[in-house]
């Protein structure tokens, strides 16, 4: 059940850190765009695409954010592997290696925050193959870059989605919120490495049999957050219903529905479908243990509009301020 | 003329942060190391070699020193870019694409490193494709990873240098000290595009036409330093004579021969020859405006030691203690 109103939900997304940090990425995609005709498509993906003579590689460059670290680096560390495999993944992708930047302030942080990647690391079955270390750093601060494969032509993108395709959200419920951090729901852990490779490989399948139009895994923004992001770089809006979003029982655990879509769903995809396809999506996710529900449409109003019984509020107007901010000519 | 004696210069060389820091890259390697079938080379060497089908993959991370950063976020901006080009390149590779994780903490340092960025960018036209951005961090920090490809049957490695083999360093002498960073020097902001993209492609040359067996991009440990860690991961010595060692004329610049060895000297290789191949490894790097000269051999000793006249000094005994401390079965 969701208890708030449409408006206080979605000042709660609007207001959201996880979700407003994204605004000064539209500015830096000005000041480093450089056109080459190997590169398709780069910012405002999950990751980019590069044509490699028949062949598409992956890039995709990702940090953890500094809360996080503090609270956990363990967690972190695993965390900045878990959301580089699910960077290639969005995209249709399959990881083939990871790079790793870290710098050190505490040696004790830094021997966790390893610790974290390698189990993530060998749980994904990605290596760490090399990367480079600030070792006498003010501050601890973890960045990963990774590398995957797609064939182009069944490669996911964000900027794809059509006005009238289904939107498809997957959770992996199976979980709980991480002891930690309030804001991160945690499956991956839990998981066995079969099940974990089991739930990425998905959306190489949904790529590869053409099933979805766009798509996203689901990041700090949050599942609405995150649908706000692949609309402002399709250029479409959409109506979801609240009431169909995924959720494990939320008075069992002690959260609000506000925080449940504001949280990072650790292993969760937001995709656009063609209406025809929609019972196949939903089929492919349960299969491999993931919650997923048709959780509305995509409109060409470039408003992104929750619903929930009769009442309904605008959570973001694209078109008068995107959550990025990214050049509309790219 | 080299006014020190070797045991100064070794000392000074040993003692440098430059190389100093390098220590705690063979304990990461430890925690992080995931054997996988297609990745056959990856730590110790410039970018990791990933088998992807029939064509081989490099990747590579780097980070800009805070010390950089602070003294010149455009130039530190520039350095990003440039190292990860080097790191590339030195494996025999073509650059593809790079990806940058920022953390910013104050705007016009951010403003100044994006410029700085873009201008490296352009200039050996490599695309930046992507990234990822604190906007809200403690520091400033820039981390790039790149992308690259290489045929593996001509990829340079530094773990491959042969006993008996000459040593050649190539450095690019038409510079400057680099205004806000002693330890720099630059040529390349001051050649044109078309000059540093041939300096950069003269390593892939030296790769297909299977003239090097060993070689490495001159960083920030400088030209010593970085013969050591290629040394260490080839299990090698040398004998390294220092006056062979190419050098801008010193007292009109005003700097002393051991303050330039510990240069990082912004376009410069170090590379391992079969004396058959000597002349015309040398001939190649002339060709392309960079001062290349052999300046020793590869030895069986596991030591790194400089002579000048008659005196003779070992710089580091990579048996005792390794510079990067790799573990030995790697």
């Amino acid at each position: 059940m969701v208890e708030c109103s449409t408006d206080e939900i979605a000042d709660a997304i609007r207001a959201y850190d996880g979700v407003t940090r994204k605004r000064a990425i539209g500015e830096i995609i000005e000041s480093l765009r450089l056109v080459t005709p190997n590169v398709p498509v780069s910012f405002g993906d999950d990751a980019a695409l590069i044509q490699n003579g028949d062949s598409g590689l992956l890039l995709a460059a990702d940090g953890i954010w500094s809360r996080l670290l503090d609270a956990d680096p363990y967690w972190a560390g695993f965390c900045a592997v878990l959301v580089n495999v699910h960077d290639i993944a969005a995209m249709g992708g399959t990881p083939l290696a990871i790079v790793d930047i870290l710098s050190v302030k505490d040696s004790d942080v830094c021997h966790e925050v390893l610790r974290g990647m390698y189990e993530a690391s060998a749980k994904f079955c990605v290596p760490v193959v090399g990367g480079h270390l600030h070792p006498d750093a003010e501050m601890n601060v973890i960045d990963v870059a990774i590398l995957g494969s797609v064939n182009p032509e069944y490669a996911i993108f964000s900027h794809t989605a059509g006005e009238g395709d289904r939107i498809v959200a997957a959770i992996d419920l199976e979980g709980r919120i991480h002891p930690s951090c309030a804001l991160n729901w945690d499956s991956a852990t839990l998981r066995t490495a079969e099940e974990v490779r089991a739930q990425i490989r998905v959306m190489h399948t949904l790529g590869t049999d053409k099933l979805v139009s766009a798509g996203k895994d689901i990041s700090n923004p949050g599942v609405i957050g995150t649908l706000g992001m692949l609309l402002e770089t399709s250029r479409k809006g959409a109506s979801v219903c609240l009431d169909d979003i995924p959720r494990p029982d939320l008075d069992a655990i002690g959260i609000t529905f506000d925080h449940w879509v504001r949280m990072y769903p650790g292993m969760g995809f937001v995709v656009t479908v063609p209406a025809e396809s929609v019972d196949r999506v939903l089929e492919l996710f349960s299969g491999v243990g993931m919650a997923a529900a048709d959780i509305g449409v995509v409109t060409d109003s470039q408003k992104l509009i929750i619903r929930h019984g009769d009442a309904e509020t605008t959570v973001f107007d694209l078109k008068k301020q995107g959550i990025m901010g990214i050049p509309t000519d790219n």
